[in-house]
């Protein structure tokens, strides 16, 4: 697998990792950044991140066999129109998007049959953003999700899938909605309940309590340092599923607020947990 | 400050740090463990932890000037009453149990006239457990909460103080119920909260689901390896405090649902947590 040229829309954390990923692997001639930010283009050059990089989205993309969209997701339906004139069918056109849904019915409609269009989501991000965070290994043994639908091309779905492979990525084939209930219950809601649990500590007690908690609270909470835009974006685009997550979780935390009221064990319910999180392995 | 004799009751990770940590600090000349366990023994003295280790209670305390307790709180009171005939009315007893009220009544109650006891709780617990994984660094940076009572000996606070502030600790001094009601919110809430969010996903979705995790999750969730019969002690014991952090957490829970299920924007709570996150210090 060698592009002649690969255009990353985006050069945020995913797309600038994604750019020096590609480089580390050889996976193309020519790797081409598009940002809107005029102002860090010369640090994308300096820190050779990608071949070169671009405000002009017609530059960006024609000629391009492969387009990655890493941009916010909120953005990518206007963008997907402003690409569409410089496709052409056989461009293989791909998402890092953290929902699905609503993503990929949005640019399928856009692409149809002018570009071929699968979605993809790498769990690579981080409470760090930007292109200063970038790193080659970042996709490293990361789970990388690719949701087809009856609309994406088998060859498409095929590429895509050992595009991530070859950087690095265990795969997990899914349809779009079903990607969108697995990751609210493994992410969006887990990112929530970790604001939440911070917001229970400073409204019910003090700013100051936050001095002395342990390396559980710590290491607990780091992911609540993400952008709080970006994942007001995610969690919003992803409302039903979260909204189910939550009540699947409050159901949990009713029985377990059961068991404590009526004085009873909640041994078994902590071993269940402890014994699942076992089976995650070490990054 | 320098001791003759030191007992250090519990050869787990906590009581076999102490002892490490205490001999790289030159706290004490000859420190004394004691365990239920005598199969361990061979392996404390090979590591070096401690100067002996002992499954006797009078060889471990008899003219020890400090004792501490470091078994699991469930235990503490049997234990007091166990070493009560061989110490002194000088002899400074603390301990490190992660609930204080219950503890600390308890033993306050036997040591009465016959010791110096002061409440502590080192915040240095880990998922690891045993003496496997005992640290002479674990006090470093830790937040230590001390809890005195109306009838506490000031001398014994100060000296126990200045005991946690030479392992490196930051020392929070708060009345027992205080303490217990802030660890709630900062450790024993987000301890249960990380064991649900694994429950969630395992009951709604497949263990499976629990591969495709991101480092979000694999750090949040870290908490829940701990000890199930450990944590189903601690939370039991501090069942007042706990089942309010669980009221105070499910209001916010709630009213991030309503938030999203009115499509309202919920970057206002997820800034405030991302603010107030800021500043945890890294360990």
């Amino acid at each position: 697998m060698h592009w002649e040229k690969v255009a990353i829309l985006g050069a945020g954390l995913l797309g600038s990792s994604l750019a020096l990923a590609m480089k580390r692997h050889r996976l193309a001639k020519n790797i081409v950044l598009w940002t809107r930010r005029s102002e860090i283009i010369a640090q994308l050059h300096s820190k050779q991140i990608g071949n070169s990089a671009t405000t002009d989205i017609q530059d960006a993309v024609t000629g391009a066999q492969l387009v990655i969209f890493s941009t916010p997701i909120g953005v990518m339906p206007t963008l997907a129109k402003t690409c569409l004139p410089y496709l052409t069918p056989e461009t293989l056109v791909t998402d890092v998007g953290s929902v699905k849904k609503t993503v990929v019915e949005a640019l399928e409609k856009f692409f149809d049959s002018h570009a071929l269009f699968v979605g993809s989501h790498p769990m690579a991000g981080s409470d760090k953003t930007g292109f200063e965070h970038a790193s080659e290994t970042l996709f490293d043994n990361a789970a990388c999700f690719i949701t087809p639908t009856k609309n994406t091309s088998s060859t498409a779905q095929q590429i895509i899938t050992e595009f991530w492979t070859t950087l690095g990525c265990r795969i997990k084939i899914l349809p779009p909605d079903h990607h969108d209930q697995l990751v609210a219950a493994i992410s969006h809601l887990p990112h929530l309940v970790a604001s939440l649990l911070i917001n229970t500590v400073t409204s019910h007690h003090t700013t100051e309590a936050l001095q002395w908690v342990g390396g559980g609270f710590r290491d607990g909470t780091r992911v609540a340092l993400g952008s709080p835009a970006m994942w007001n974006e995610i969690l919003s685009q992803n409302r039903d599923a979260v909204l189910k997550a939550i009540q699947d979780f409050r159901h949990h935390l009713n029985a377990t607020e059961l068991l404590l009221q009526q004085n009873q064990s909640l041994e078994k319910l902590l071993t269940e947990a402890a014994e699942a999180r076992k089976q995650i392995m070490r990054k």
